[in-house]
């Protein structure tokens, strides 16, 4: 709690300094009045305003809702929201606003997997687009946040279908934008190695699965009108039988963090 | 305005139905009181939930802030916000929630250019991780909300050096999480070719820009250090002298939207 709740001093807001210059309240967790709040606010910005400080976040956990107004009402802005919290900014100074952009994309993932018998893995889903339309489609699915495409693509086809599989590569990805709420799509397509072939589907969201021979998946009218689904039967063919090379995940370390992340390229033309 | 103000009886809100089952109320811009809205959001519900909607969506205007807290109390959750409105939902059946989730990454570029003398061009920055360290990096940046990562790429070194280029491929990309406010990133390396070639930085962000020897560039500590700037140096050189194909912008119609997209694909391969 970083407000005095019986003197009629105003307290200030606790707040974390950041490398550009600015500063986070992060530490509002108990129910607080909302007239004491604003005179707390107020009182800070000013205070920040004097050290020269620059973006101010507020991380207002959506137990505090009551306080979201008076933020506003102070000339805070909206920054992000997760279910949990909603992060509001104010920008002091009178140069350009620097604020770095919320998340951009969603990342998703179509897997193009097939069999010693020239049979790729489909599915029919439940709903979406496709729903009712009788059209097979390679599994696809959106990878979670903090998820790798690598161990997404995986997960998905698991999840979908029941079959194991092995990742093998990115073959291509297409950016669209407007896809959700106005944000943008990333579409990773990835060829992956089976290692069962025992279809299990999964109830909920999926109709139908099967192996199906990958002359009659590329016969569908809905696959002939679409250039992008006509790519993907290409460039899947073209991996299997001309050794198109795709990005491979390679684990490797960060400049600007320890932990491990996947780097993709393609492997094969850099170890030429 | 979707709530009468003068009579006792409560309105219902007027909402749009998806394609999933659930409804989104989007009309909501004039001023409305806080009591009105509770009452017409609660016997709104009641009307979805006998309908047999799954999930509410409701878009409130940051002006209409007085209303958030309301909405929260009715049950609703926050599901994103951007600066100019808040997104709220509710789950309504009770069955397993498929509400979709917000965006979860940033995209980013570095652009790996090189003119005729292979010297690279390359900044060094007044702000973040490298400020004061002399070091001299790749132009780097974020892709605007809505912008495809060729043009993006193209538009962060005319920004920072003044040079013109033409975009040629992405080399290889890396996906990392925790990056920023709990998101992930994703940074895609990308080679252009310069069109021109005096250097203009610009003033806010970068200390200095210059054309310099790719030894001289690989031979700084910094590099030495970190995996990821040595296999950039690594995919670039081999896309100069060995051929590396990387992944290029193909322009292609999608099943989703009619609006153009880029596929990014071997163009190499796929025409042997």
């Amino acid at each position: 709690m970083s407000v005095s709740s019986l003197s009629c001093q105003v307290e200030l807001l606790t707040g974390i300094e950041d490398d550009h210059g600015g500063v986070t309240v992060l530490d509002l967790k108990e129910p607080m009045n909302t007239q004491q709040f604003a005179s707390s606010l107020r009182a800070s910005l000013s205070h920040w305003r004097l050290q020269g400080k620059k973006g101010v976040w507020i991380k207002l956990p959506i137990e505090l809702v009551n306080l979201v107004e008076a933020a506003v009402k102070e000339g805070f802005g909206y920054h992000h929201a997760e279910p949990k919290y909603l992060m509001l900014v104010y920008w002091i100074p009178e140069t350009v606003n620097t604020i770095p952009a919320n998340a951009t994309h969603r990342v998703g993932i179509g897997a193009f997997v097939m069999n010693d018998k020239r049979e790729i893995l489909l599915v029919q889903e439940k709903s979406g687009k496709f729903r009712g339309t009788g059209f097979w489609k390679i599994p696809t699915g959106v990878v979670n946040e903090g998820e790798d495409i690598c161990i997404g693509a995986v997960r998905e086809v698991k999840e979908e279908t029941g079959i194991d599989t092995e990742f093998v590569q990115v073959l291509a990805f297409r950016q669209s934008h407007k896809a959700f709420f106005g944000k943008s799509d990333l579409f990773f397509v990835c060829m992956l190695r089976p290692l069962t072939f025992e279809i299990q589907k999964q109830e909920l969201e999926i109709e139908a699965a099967e192996w199906m021979p990958i002359e009659e998946y590329a016969a569908q009218p809905i696959v002939q009108k679409h250039e992008l689904l006509k790519y993907i039967i290409d460039i899947g063919l073209a991996k299997v039988d001309k050794g198109y090379a795709g990005f491979s995940p390679v684990p490797t370390s960060s400049a600007f963090s320890s932990n491990q992340s996947y780097l993709y390229l393609n492997c094969k033309d850099l170890s030429k």
